[in-house]
């Protein structure tokens, strides 16, 4: 990877001359450039107009969700092979599957001819993918013919499946989280053989203390003879599923024993465990630290690529001409409207001098990624239709009545008593009766609100609450009357559409959120940790995945759900004479098996959950082999130990960074110049629906567009600052990062910056704050 | 409290002129000073003669040592009180219980004599303890009086004895994690609220989904047909105990439950259960941060208010007299040797000009904190004893082997093969006679040590393993023989005795952890984070104490546990009818009741652990009342949320400090001026046995002390700068932010220290470093 953008510095076809403007190809090369760096892409690629063109194409957003398109498709097979969920033939899912590898294959391709050939090749990433497609289908075509002679095989290569999500560059979040997870290993595995050891040494212990004692288990079986099942229990006791079950017969016999139990518990339930999250957690700051170091100098490093390639020399400085500018730009953002770009040219070009100088062309794909709203200063649609009736007085009281605090507190007390009225039988027709005038109340209420404030304001991005609002009221609308139409027509409430409309019922309660000033807090926190959440929702699905795959194929079969209502002697049992007497049947498990993916992900869910995982292992290792609960035991030490502490690590992450930053707003220079121009807005300000009346007075007398000045062009144009609050971790931690770099910092070298440790990233001499 | 020292500073008797000597009283005045500055005492007091001579008293340690008994005396009598492990007649444990009262008072009027009377009754600390003795008098003679006419009543006041814990100044650790709990409370308490309404609007949509489908439990009792018991069964889910049983009915109805149950445990189990982590964490940073710098700068005034008491003027500048600064030391380390005063007076007077100025006078309190070993540099008493048998080339051939690895080495192994002997049936004559060769190796191995290396250097303070070693074996031989003697005498085998035999067997495999060195290095930080563990043990003590006390009030005598070998229909339902098919008979859980201390205190970890107290409460709910549950919801909230993730907290913290000591060694003034006269010596050399040796070779002419020379004279005394893998997390903080502090800085006034917020130690635009 190295190299590949020094090679397209120095083989770069048109080294423009100072004073000849640059052609079409440098444009695009240079808008390649700055799309990378506004979206922290970095894929090298040849510097060719050809391979710049394809690189373009390869970035297009179609192609991307065609890439994703098939990969989820493929992911999905597993619903539709045997054990299935929806059988389908053997054919239909080799067909399928062979058409998302031909899909894989031609990005694959598309992406070599986009990449100098030596950095494909060396990318670790790309002959994964390769590797897995050939493997692939040699698996597809043994399995077609030993099915073809009926023998049946196994299908292993489905669990190669997850590489394509995690290989293909736009998985970046992913990778890094299993990138988070590879650097903790080694620090977490001397912790870990050392919690093996002290559970060996507590496993002696208590085989000497309790063998020979002659105690039972509460189900009859002897207690603590076999060191084996010690081991096992005691590591079942370190996740506490089995407490205090386990100690129980050791505590009746004698009630000192139980201190045995209580010094295991501290030490590897509490510390241990505490020890695991400090390892994973001091990797991930520190790591996570050294990554967005290197994103920033690399963005740095793009745009000054970029620079290089459009810069001419006005007097003594190289700087971009203002067309080549608004070109580049263009080309970058398409959908950009044109007094958009008037704004960021003027806060790039701040004299007004006809070009961008180097540090503000800098800046251009931070700029880009500010996020921009129109803000309501046009009248409310009424007003312009009909103005006479919207400004007479029983209107201007509406609208008066609507904005007032207590209609707000009227309506938050309207859902309280909804909420008693879904509390209390809803089978009494009164009450049947009074979800319709709620319903009503309810929609008279967004009504109102339309009325009084402007409707493209109201629904404007990120209003999540008044989307929330609406989509779920016009939701249980249509339910509800599609509810009655069939009832009313053929006597019979469809089970499905009853359920949808007692949940949206009940979702309109968290209204109630939106009026207590804390809670909103820490829902919108929760709600901007959202998008990097679903990062973990990747990583957790392949892992699933992965798992669930082996799961199928070793315990498939072995234990079958029989409904309810069953009388079979076999439901007892799950339909395996191995698990009589055993807790997996007592506890009424059967249904938790693996015998669709549905099932397994849920099963796997619930080993996640940790507790009972025992007896779900117990369960499988009775129907086929002891050695079984190695599955379980391993899942846990991924998942567990690993996966659900990087996510703790995690949040507790984001919600250090939310808290320093309300001790302290980061503001970068461009988000200064934008509030300099006066054209900033903040989110609270929107939220509170201030700016809109401020706005609506202010503006009143606003009249289109005015060419010439400038400052009142972009009035109809506010620059929303996306608000901390609603930036993920990662932005802001770049956002803080890049302001302490100088504009002038070039920064290191490339391969410098690819070969940052994070060790570089701890000062020699911390001081007392950063340590603390 | 605040003002207590500045009338100290102007009520003072003997302003001393510059020129005269300072009397006993001023000494002893300054001594008190530097005694509370070296132990962070922030006690203010009188300054008159009498009432430091009486603080000196105070802080004495047989004072403080008593204080503690009659504490511990008074929590232990809960032992003996009904219901009581060990029965005592009511008179008894009264009597005992006025006479632990009697001496809190005499502490508190001790104490009344020392402070200023205004500061003693503003202190809520004092106001506590007086309440509480009156109280608990009241009490007694209450209980006692009904006692006299056969009503029996409630002895409340037992709950308040931890008061006394909490209250007495010597408890500062416990009162500062109580202060963290209380700090924590209000940012705590709006997450909770939002999550008992995510609660319970799932409660709402699990009534009306799954409330009418007449489902059943595994159990056979109707399923989620009460909102209250939905909340409580929900309540158990976030604490994972009734994961997965309470979703299988729904489970079984139709798999898409399921996503119902799913979506509930990711919101509420994972993401607020984390949340709830995040934000005690971020309290414990935030507050233990500012507590640290409140401490630094009161030490700072105490040494500077000693100062000024002493101070004397040469030539321009203020001065202590080297003589008045023996006296000093001298009180204040009443055990000091006179070569380790020697070596203090050399650091502190470093042109040897006779007298101390103020910023060394400073550093007192650190200096006499600094721990201090005689390091090996005589022979070994066997070299002295008989030189030529020592140093024989048989003699030194046994030294050098002992010295190799290859030794350390080969005894790992006799380890492991006693490890796979232990395993093996004991029963087996062969086996139990190499249990007597491998005691006799390990004796041959510590006698062989002794030889080898100087055995005062060998059991040096702070050689954990060796004196471990060391331990192990002898009361492993002591109780060996102990045994073989009884059995051959009366052919009976103590259970208690083998019982311990056992153990320290098996403890003795533990030695291999000093084999690894990353062990060693994870071992060392748990056992440096020990101490403050300790703290931990007093708060949950507090805590675990009042609801014992509670519970065995409420909940006693409510179930019975029979011996298992009991017959009597009662023992399966515990001897309470209430009981009959519960789930808590089934899983023979009778032993887990309020019927005496050690009992409740059992159970109350069985519930910290969590698992299956949902069981627990639900037993306990049947034989009392259902809103007995309340007192199992009171607990998880108290100890689960908010204790265990404080001390999740600080363990991460603590792992935090140490790892970014690694990177870079804070090394305070003091500390370096050691290193610079080369008097220091670094633990780990002591510990790799390499410093025993160069000094031995070294100093082989050595030859007693030598008056004039004292850099000679203090060889024999070398310093052990404490190695920071030793200290607490406060310790390192604290010397971390000491070391920020500019020598000649005085602070801020005690009244802004006393005032410090925690928001103030946040600097303005924290850097990238600080914040990531």
């Amino acid at each position: 990877m190295p190299g590949a953008h020094r090679a397209a510095g120095l083989h770069r076809p048109h080294p423009s001359s100072p004073e000849e403007p640059p052609a079409q190809e440098d444009l695009l090369l240079a808008a390649a450039y700055v799309s990378d760096a506004q979206y922290n892409r970095n894929v090298p690629f040849e510097t060719s107009p050809q391979a710049v063109r394809l690189y373009h194409f390869y970035n297009h957003w179609t192609m991307r969700a065609a890439t994703y398109f098939f990969i989820w498709g493929d992911l999905a097979l597993a619903l539709f092979e045997e054990p299935a969920l929806f059988p389908l033939p053997f054919l239909a899912t080799s067909i399928a599957e062979v058409l998302c590898l031909t899909a894989f294959s031609g990005r694959l391709v598309h992406f070599a001819k986009v990449t100098p050939q030596m950095v494909f090749w060396k990318d670790t990433k790309n002959i994964c993918i390769v590797v897995t497609i050939v493997l692939t289908l040699i698996d597809l075509i043994t399995y077609g013919s030993l099915e073809a002679v009926n023998i049946h095989g196994v299908r292993w290569s489905r669990a190669l499946r997850p590489v394509f999500l995690i290989n293909f560059p736009e998985s970046r979040q992913i990778r890094r989280a299993f990138r988070s997870i590879r650097n903790t290993l080694p620090d977490i595995l001397y912790v870990f053989l050392l919690f093996i050891f002290s559970m060996l040494v507590f496993s002696l212990m208590a085989l000497k203390l309790f063998g020979d004692r002659g105690l039972k288990t509460v189900e009859g079986s002897p207690y603590f003879t076999n060191i084996l099942d010690i081991a096992f229990e005691l590591y079942v006791l370190v996740t506490t599923a089995n407490s205090p079950d386990v100690m129980m017969p050791a505590y009746e016999f004698n009630w000192w024993y139980s201190l045995y139990f209580i010094t295991y518990i501290i030490i590897n339930t509490y510390i241990f465990m505490s020890v695991f999250l400090a390892v994973v957690y001091n990797n991930y700051r520190k790591h996570l630290k050294n990554e967005i170091r290197t994103l920033a100098y690399l963005k740095r490093h793009k745009m000054i690529e970029a620079f290089n390639i459009l810069k001419v020399k006005v007097g003594t400085e190289f700087v971009v001409k203002e067309a080549q500018w608004r070109q580049l730009a263009k080309i970058v953002a398409p959908d950009i409207s044109s007094s958009h770009l008037e704004l960021l040219l003027r806060i790039s070009d701040e004299g007004q001098k006809g070009y961008v100088d180097k540090m503000n062309f800098l800046r251009l794909a931070d700029l880009l990624n500010i996020q921009v709203v129109t803000i309501n200063i046009k009248r409310h649609p009424l007003e312009a239709w009909m103005p006479r009736v919207y400004q007479s007085s029983p209107s201007l009281l509406v609208q008066k009545t609507v904005r007032h605090r207590i209609f707000v507190w009227v309506y938050d007390v309207i859902i309280l008593i909804n909420a008693i009225f879904i509390a209390l039988d809803e089978k009494n027709p009164l009450i049947s009766y009074a979800e319709w005038l709620f319903l009503s109340l309810y929609i008279i209420e967004i009504l109102l609100k339309l009325y009084t404030y402007e409707p493209r304001a109201y629904f404007g991005r990120k209003q999540f609450w008044n989307w929330f609002d609406m989509l779920i009221i016009i939701a249980a609308l249509v339910a509800t009357v599609a509810n009655s139409t069939i009832q009313s027509a053929r006597k019979y409430n469809s089970q499905q559409i009853l359920d949808i409309v007692l949940i949206l019922r009940i979702l309109r309660l968290l209204r109630i959120i939106v009026s207590v000033q804390r809670f909103r807090v820490i829902v919108t926190t929760l709600i901007n940790i959202g998008p990097t959440m679903l990062t973990f929702g990747g990583l957790v699905l392949v892992v699933y995945y992965v798992f669930a795959i082996v799961g199928m194929e070793v315990f498939h079969g072995k234990v079958h759900f029989f409904e309810p209502s069953s009388t079979s002697p076999d439901a007892l049992v799950c339909g395996n004479p191995a698990l009589k007497d055993s807790a997996f049947a007592r506890s009424r498990y059967c249904r938790n098996n693996f015998n669709d993916l549905a099932a397994s992900l849920i099963l796997l869910t619930e080993l996640t959950v940790v507790n009972q995982w025992h007896v779900l292992a117990d369960g499988f290792a009775l129907v086929t082999h002891q050695a079984s609960k190695l599955y379980f035991i391993g899942f846990h030490v991924v998942v567990v130990i690993l996966i659900v502490n990087i996510f703790i690590a995690f949040i507790l992450e984001a919600f250090f960074v939310a808290y320093s930053l309300e001790k302290s707003e980061v503001e970068t220079a461009i988000e200064k110049k934008i509030q300099e121009l006066g054209v900033g807005v903040q989110e609270e300000e929107v939220q509170d629906g201030k700016l809109i009346d401020n706005v609506d007075a202010k503006d009143s007398g606003f009249s289109g567009d005015d060419g010439d000045n400038k400052r009142r062009a972009l009035k109809g144009l506010y620059f929303r600052i996306a608000s901390k609050r609603y930036k993920t971790v990662d932005a802001l931690l770049q956002q803080m990062f890049e302001s302490e770099i100088a504009p002038e910092d070039e920064g290191p070298s490339l391969e410098e910056i690819l070969n940052f440790s994070p060790s570089d990233v701890h000062p020699k001499n911390p001081s007392f704050e950063n340590s603390a």
